[in-house]
């Protein structure tokens, strides 16, 4: 498997545009168009809160009922949530919108929005949008990456990545991009994603692989412990490659799954390193758990404590605060067992050995946490299974974007 | 039941002191010592954090041989917690201290700690500092005050409360004082609280009274979601108010009840309201729901998203955040049937009706929002069960007093 540049539109038959709708923001693109020259399968996740954007329903009944997707429409401005009825009609107006834009059913468009929650959706503008990015579809790199950044909210960078394995002699792409910043705190799956491929899997075999894998991935990241009502990922798989369909597990299940991984995990990490106003990326291993489960508890317990996080931005070795998190977390663990280690590209080092204060020098210490990207390490000496969890830091950037986010 | 002047000393036999013993501060007293006459009935409550620092586990041992405890003291500068078996040689030594310089049994010595985990108590200060404030015991409101101001870390003033009432011909009086300020997401209890009355009461029925009480009260706020190592609530009676004893559920235990709630929602919201860099105190109230556990569930949501709080702190009527928490809050509900309001001083302001949002005025939300105390109310429809939780805004200073807690 190698790193290849590109990002959703580097697999075989994948097209993207974006334009400025004036949905929400000025003077930047807000609305993207992926569109694949193919039926796709198709695979997604949802958010888990309870509070469901109407996109969210939308995606999810198309996806219930196996439509073969051909486009997802995206506007960044207005998450099209807690909008009652209507919110289901802007949908489906949207995706009548692209059908005919492309000559496509209204039942092969995801539609995904994200943004202020409550507004309703200007239509014409999201019509009109629609309209102005079908002719601008193009497979290029600088597509892919304009897409990707018209999703952006709060984020200040575009995410993308792209990756290539062999299979069965073929050369399959994966590629994705996503927008994550705030009210990150996937469960079941991230902010916004989108993951595609011109693998030849079947639709079963494509949910498997995303379902399981979320897990580990984005639902293993918090910005501020907020699940938001829009989160979405979907995975689209055009079948372009050639590769023998992948139709149960074996070999190239496997190696589908690690190249989803790689992507889906990159992804994950580009959304937690730039979570709103963050400095750096925190991320959180534990070690020698007796279990996955109790694994992924303590790690996210950490990566969503308020007090490390403000820790990490003061650049503090407040190890404390680490297993003050951990032991209210729910999960069971022997705190006088634990031994915790601090890491970054500075260096690495111990401070709690059993449960109890190793002396160090706190200007290493110091060193080590000030770089861009700091590892917080629990050795719970129990088992062999571990978890990663990844956050950023608290900072005075995180208060001043949302204390005025609407403004 | 009327509220009077005073605190922790305004009931009959209690007498406290402070000192200044340079455990970590300078320039400001950080010890407390509180003191009874005669031998206490004794109720606790402590923290559920796996995590628990020393002091927590001394006391859970005495109140569990049902000691007839005669004095507290506590340390504002270091939490003993993260300190292993040398950890409870402190707690064992500080009670010495007290027990030579009062004349009691060192099982008779509640022994407290708040402040930087993981550090070693420097034990001569600590033994010195008792044998400074013996001598100093008073019953006087003042001195009740001055071990309020002692026991605070990043609080911003001391917080005190009591309350008189009659039971069987008799007054009887409850006061207390605690500290919150941050790591303040009490489970079982807050961070420090101490409740002392001079009403007979039973063992069983005070511990009962105190149990019950703090799943309305203490762990009904929070500040920033992290459960702290040293959560304490000691609640001590010395019985010299002369009432009957209450040794039953019964009318007498109902007002004693009564009295109590109002002492501890009073702390608990005093601590809430001062919440690390705070500058209002956000209240939120769950109406019409169907049990009380689910009530309590969607308050303890709202009130501790980081989302949520920041736009309190921006004035901002952001209610799609409010819902989005009550929505991944694991409590069910129908979202399409919520009615929500903004509450304060300044008015009241209804925003969502069945779900879906009103039109208002964001010039009259602004005003209602930039009060000193803000309330959410959230209207299930469902039942008719209600909770409150108390938190406080997320702001740049409580990013500011933790990115450098320990410097």
């Amino acid at each position: 498997m190698n790193h290849i540049q590109g990002g959703v539109t580097a697999a075989k038959g994948f097209k993207a545009a974006a334009t400025a709708a004036g949905i929400k923001y000025q003077n930047r693109t807000d609305m993207a168009l992926l569109y694949c020259e193919v039926p796709c399968r198709a695979a997604g996740t949802f958010t888990t809160n309870l509070v469901k954007a109407a996109p969210v329903l939308w995606d999810q009944k198309l996806l219930h009922a196996a439509h073969a997707v051909q486009a997802v429409v995206v506007n960044s401005g207005i998450a099209n949530a807690c909008t009652g009825a209507e919110g289901l009609a802007f949908c489906r107006e949207t995706a009548d919108a692209a059908a005919e834009a492309l000559s496509i059913a209204p039942e092969q468009v995801f539609v995904v929005s994200t943004g202020v929650i409550g507004m309703p959706l200007p239509m014409d503008r999201i019509t009109a949008g629609v309209h102005a990015m079908a002719p601008l579809l193009s497979p290029s790199p600088e597509s892919g990456h304009a897409a990707a950044e018209a999703i952006m909210t709060t984020d200040t960078h575009p995410k993308e990545v792209a990756v290539q394995l062999e299979l069965g002699g073929h050369t399959v792409t994966i590629g994705g991009m996503c927008k994550g910043s705030g009210m990150i705190h996937p469960n079941m799956c991230t902010m916004l994603s989108f993951v595609t491929t011109d693998a030849a899997i079947s639709r079963d075999m494509l949910q498997k692989a995303l379902s399981a894998d979320v897990q580990d991935t984005y639902n293993m990241i918090s910005v501020d412990g907020d699940t938001s009502t829009n989160d979405t990922c979907l995975l689209l798989a055009s079948g372009l490659a050639g590769n023998p369909e992948i139709t149960a597990p074996g070999e190239d299940f496997t190696a589908f799954c690690e190249a989803l991984h790689t992507v889906n995990e990159a992804l994950a990490k580009m959304m937690a390193g730039d979570g709103e106003g963050a400095t750096a990326l925190f991320e959180v291993k534990i070690v020698g758990a007796a279990n996955k489960e109790q694994a992924r508890i303590l790690s996210k317990a950490v990566i969503t404590s308020n007090l490390t996080k403000a820790a990490i931005f003061g650049h503090d070795a407040n190890w404390g605060r680490v297993l003050c998190a951990m032991g209210y977390s729910g999960a069971s663990f022997d705190p006088n067992q634990v031994d915790l280690y601090f890491e970054s590209a500075a260096g690495r080092l111990q401070l709690v050995q059993n449960g109890v204060a190793l002396p160090y020098s706190e200007e290493e210490a110091t060193r080590i946490l000030s770089q861009p990207a700091v590892t917080a390490i629990a050795d719970l000496k129990m088992g062999c299974e571990t978890a990663t969890a990844w956050g950023c830091d608290l900072t005075y950037d995180y208060v001043k974007i949302n204390a005025d986010y609407r403004s």
